[in-house]
C-alpha cells in the first residue's frame, strides 16, 4: 500500500521502519528532515512537505506531539487539500476526543475518510511491533487499515470517531492512578516496619498485581525515578481527562484526586521525575524519603 | 511434622487436605466439628477443643475469621496453654497488625514463638497450593516454618511481626483502589459512546494490565456483580487499613477516597455485591447502569 507517515519522532521512527519491512511503500515528511532521512535506508522516500508526502498516499499517518500540532499539518500546511478522495487519515497521535471528532468532519467535507488510532506501548512497543492500537471510527475504515496497522501492533475497534482517543484517556488513568495507588500500599508498608521489596515480591503474582506493580513498584522500591514518561506529562493526560469528563457530562472523583496528587507533585519541584516519582510527593507529605 | 490446624472452613479445609497430603501429622478442630470431620479421609486427627489440637504440635496453625476470634482460641479456650514450650504459632488470618504484635507478646510470655502469616488467593488459591503467603516475624522461625508453608504456597517474609498483616492490608488498599480505577475509567469510555468490552480488551496487555483489569473488568463489563469478596468485606479492609495507617501516623489520601466511595456504596444498598460492583455506585451517580 502507499502510506504517508507524518513526524517522525521517537515513535515514529520505529513506526516507519516496521511499515518499510511490511512491503509498503513509504512516504515520510518530518518538520525537522534529518530525522526523516533516517527512514532512506528502510526504503522510505523522503518529502519536503507533508502535502507531497501525503499526495500519493491511500493511507496517510500522523504522529505528532498535540492536537494543536496535528490540525497545523493537516489544515495549515495542506495536507488535507492533498490527499486524494477516498483515501484514509490515520491520526496515531493522542490527542482529545474532541479535536478528534473536529478533525473527522473537517476532512469529511474533502471526501477523505479517518480514523483516530493512538498506541500505548511506548518506544519498546513501536519498535517491536506490539503496541496497544485504540480505534475510533466507522468498521469499514478499520478492515481497510487492519493491514497497515498490523504491521505496527495489535488493533482493536473500540467504536465511532473519538473513542481511540477516549480509549487512551482511560488507559493513562488507569496508569496513573495504579501508579499512586501502589505508592500509597508500599509506603504504608515501610512506615510500618516491613520491607518494601519484599511486600512487592509478596504481593506479585495476586490479585494486587499488575504491570504498574512489576515496573514502576520496582522503580519505586529502586528509588529509581529517571524519567521514562515525566510528571508533567501525566498531569497533562489527566488534564484532558477531565476536560473530557466536563464536555461529556461524567463525574470523576477517582481521577480528580490523582490529578491534584500529580499536581501537588509538580508544584512541589517533581515536574521532571518520571510518573512513578508520585511515589515522592506521597513520601514527603509523610515525612519520608 | 505434628501440625495443629484451627479453623477448618472453606479456606482451612483445602489448607488442611494440601497438609495432610504433604505428609504432616495433622490434629484439627472447628467449633462446628463436622466441617472438621471432612477432613479425616485425609488422614487428619479431628479433636474436641483447640487445646487438645495443640497439645501435640510443633506448629499450631489458626485459619479464623477475624482477631477477635483468634484471641478467644488462642487465650479463652485454652491454646495458648496447652501448646508446647518452643512451639511455634502460625496465625494465617487476616486481622490488625496491632492484634498480631499482641498476640506475639502474650504467648512470648508462655516461650510460645509468634509468624503472622496472612494470604491472598481465596479457595483456588488454597486448593492448588499456590496462595500469596506474606510473613511477618523473625527470620529464624520463618525458616523454621517453610517447610509447612510450602505445601500451601509460595512464603515470603516480609519483616517483623506484624508486617504480614500489615502486608496484607496494603494488598487489599491496591484491589479495592484499583477495581474503582478500572469502573471509573470504563464508565468514561462507556458515556463517552465507546464499547467498554472493546476498551478492556484493547488496553489488556500494555501498561494498564492487571489481574484486577482482567476478572473484575470482565464482571463490569458483564455486569456480573455475583459476590466473591463481598463489598462490605471491602470496606471493613480499607477500615482497618485506615486505621492502622492513623496509628503509626501515616497520611493515605488515596485509601481515604475508596473507604468513602465503598462506604456509599454500601449506604446505597450495594452491600452484597461483589467488589466489583463499586462499578455500580460510580455508574449510578452518573446517571448510568
Amino acid at each position: 500500500m502507499n502510506i504517508a507517515l507524518l513526524g517522525i519522532g521517537r515513535m515514529g521512527l520505529p513506526m516507519g521502519r516496521r511499515l518499510c519491512e511490511a512491503g509498503h511503500t513509504v512516504h515520510v515528511w518530518n518538520r525537522t528532515r534529518n530525522k526523516a532521512e533516517a527512514l532512506i535506508p528502510y526504503g522510505a522516500h523522503v518529502h519536503e512537505s507533508p502535502a507531497d508526502a501525503a499526495k500519493l498516499a491511500d493511507v496517510v499517518i500522523t504522529m505528532l506531539d498535540h492536537g494543536g500540532v496535528v490540525a497545523e499539518v493537516l489544515f495549515g500546511l495542506g495536507t488535507a487539500d492533498a490527499m486524494r478522495e477516498g483515501s484514509l487519515m490515520l491520526d496515531m497521535s493522542s490527542i482529545k476526543p474532541i479535536e478528534a471528532r473536529d478533525h473527522a468532519a473537517r476532512l469529511s467535507e474533502r471526501g477523505v475518510d479517518y480514523l483516530d488510532a493512538p498506541v500505548s506501548g511506548g518506544t519498546v512497543g513501536a519498535e517491536q511491533g506490539t503496541l496497544a492500537i485504540m480505534v475510533g471510527g466507522k468498521a469499514a475504515n478499520f478492515e481497510r487499515a487492519l493491514p497497515v496497522l498490523q504491521a505496527m501492533g495489535r488493533a482493536t475497534h473500540v467504536g465511532p470517531t473519538g473513542s481511540g482517543q477516549l480509549t487512551k484517556l482511560a488507559n493513562q488513568i488507569i496508569v496513573g492512578a495504579t501508579i499512586g495507588v501502589v505508592a500509597e500500599a508500599l509506603l504504608l508498608c515501610e512506615r510500618g516496619g516491613a520491607n518494601m521489596g519484599k511486600v512487592k515480591e509478596a504481593i506479585t503474582g495476586g490479585f494486587a498485581d499488575s504491570r504498574i506493580l512489576q515496573v514502576h513498584g520496582q522503580r519505586m522500591v529502586e528509588r529509581d525515578f529517571a524519567p521514562r514518561a515525566r510528571m508533567t506529562v501525566q498531569l497533562k493526560d489527566l488534564r484532558n481527562a477531565l476536560a473530557t469528563s466536563a464536555e461529556i457530562g461524567f463525574e470523576a472523583p477517582i481521577t480528580s484526586l490523582f490529578e491534584q496528587l500529580y499536581a501537588d507533585g509538580v508544584a512541589h519541584g517533581l515536574s521532571d521525575l518520571d510518573h512513578a516519582g508520585l511515589f515522592v510527593e506521597l513520601a514527603s507529605r509523610n515525612g519520608m524519603s
